[in-house]
């Protein structure tokens, strides 16, 4: 399993977060990264955490203002990065081209997807993985893989369909180890989860909860 | 094969080119569809020629200004709609949503798509059709069953990988019966066309030669 | 005071809330407007009530699909438009480009503003009128020119400031003839409104009692 | 005059340029800052030049992926930020929350526009400066200060009938020292600028030129 934690524009301090998570993979030994804001990449890199981006545009180099360059935030450090968060959806083509992009640029990438449909399409575009998160339960308490279990394996069956070479991640409202575990056992190569670790009192205690059971 | 005209934003009178679609229709047995602004639907469908939205939103009923309901457009008399043409680019959830709201109106669905990969993508949303259009020949004199007959082949296996129920169709650039004929022996099912029959001096004569071959 | 009913994409029956408007507007000699889907237009327009588009387009003639062209909705019976509504933001640039297009086909325009400081900008792109509508009291029980005058009035004082020819709409939460007076002493010269009319068991006796007080 | 440098996504060194601008303020006291990708920010911040953002979301903390936090930015060394540039036009009401959510991260705010008229609205939400940039003419060898005097004399009466505190930008093929010149003499407070500089062979030859007649 391969715990992402996206930071999104929360209030925390990016290092604590990035250092407590470098922590825990090295004593885990499993696989941990976060994702900050841009701005931030190269400080939270310099941790020695993996690091990813929450976005890149499907443009390369170019007269492009106020994108986020995939090479760019892959100087700066970054092994990956997300396309098509449920808070910032993209055009399909759009989605297309940041995958090519980010892969020109020598990312990892996990496309979001709100549905089992939509992740089969979004396998189409062969990212590295498919995260499936049901808006209606992102930023909740309520973990996917036990409110919904279906629609993980819907998920999961739906991108091996198309490309039995694209992983399924789920989301939303993933916040403790049994819910990690169920995750796992419904087929997820992996969590994306957010407020859980980066909002916590103890982001370095939530992340060890994270892992136990894997 | 099935001939859709859209009239895009273009200066021609949309009755004109309905009714040269609905007699040529008509006497050569061909099915052809015309596609107007909107606004225009209740008029042109009044010619009893088949009747296209040029696009429908992912919204039901409820308040949404400015969008086009699906169940508008099909009340007005439309029989189908185009989705994600490649001047209305749309977010991958909202293609999703698009073709979910044309079904519930009982719309028959078009999603357009750049190239194979994206076909592939459009496929899994469970369209009744998908129709490439490398957006470089969009407009332009020249096929892309004759420019790069590989796409119109890779796109038809790419949408058949996904799901053999879903139909290639093929725009860009088709401007006569030679084109047409082309694109049927690479395996599409249908042709979109824009400026070759609504910019015509004579768009009966262009939409007879168009479909001499079939 | 010019009362504009937006028909949205709410599932009421466009030519009973037109056939409504138009007798009102005649009987009490108050100005009243509706403006449904684009697809219904030429049907409400032949109502003779008088009708108005719910977006225009930045566009002029040419290859854009699924656009709403400002001289389509012209040619099928429409007076004026709304621009940027708080349900279909638009660019900055697209807002400045569709004032353009729809006086250029000979409609009149009302630009929405959240606020103050945003109706000042609208103004000075030159509109017939600017609607302020706070988002939050959108589609609720409780009228702007009630809950917030300040709002009405720092709305007219910021378009002034800019040009004085252009005009104060207010919208949100209006439902009575009171809120329209009240709308009326702030400065406003015109009223949005949507839910109040168009979901209204009775939309004729709604329009009686808005242009009661006037 | 303010010298603003805007480093787009150009496959340029930011470092370099950054050092070159930085020195070649420091010789000649003119104010020079340099705008890089957000996640070069940091680095670029610690050469000492000023650093600006090229953009900023108008979300503040929370649940906001892949946008560009205002605090995140000056968090990472940014003393200012682009919004609305050419490449990344926003919404109206979007630009009124970029600009809020500058102020209150403690940025200095240039909002661009492509016209007199729409500088005259960007003015009307009260940030420190518009640029005026004519889209035909960015990026190219042609100054609008040269090309289109007319322009920047509007755009700057525009500004100063809506806010007289606002200061006007021209940006726009600018690319020497002449051209500098005839922008303020056109009444323009600064310069944004990108190839000139960051497509020299040397850019600090290239900002020697530009400042060489302030």
């Amino acid at each position: 399993m391969f715990i992402l934690v996206n930071l999104k524009a929360y209030p925390c301090d990016p290092i604590e977060v990035a250092t407590a998570a470098r922590d825990v993979a090295e004593s885990s030994g499993v696989r941990i990264a976060v994702a900050p804001q841009a701005a931030d990449l190269s400080r939270v890199a310099e941790t020695d955490v993996e690091t990813w981006a929450q976005h890149v545009s499907s443009n390369g180099h170019g007269s492009y203002t106020g994108s986020t360059l995939a090479e760019a935030v892959a100087d700066n450090g970054a092994a990956g990065t997300l396309i098509n968060h449920s808070e910032n959806r993209r055009k399909l083509a759009d989605i297309d081209g940041s995958v090519t992009a980010a892969e020109r640029a020598g990312l990892e990438t996990i496309v979001c997807a709100n549905n089992p449909t939509q992740t089969g399409a979004a396998a189409a575009l062969g990212p590295d993985a498919v995260a499936v998160e049901p808006p209606e339960l992102i930023g909740g308490d309520v973990s996917v893989s036990t409110a919904d279990p279906g629609i993980v394996e819907d998920a999961v069956a739906a991108a091996a369909a198309v490309d039995p070479d694209v992983e399924v991640f789920c989301g939303a409202g993933v916040s403790t180890g049994e819910d990690v575990a169920a995750a796992a056992d419904l087929g997820a190569s992996g969590i994306l989860l957010a407020s859980g670790v980066a909002k916590a009192d103890d982001p370095e205690a939530a992340l060890v909860d994270l892992v136990s059971e894997i």
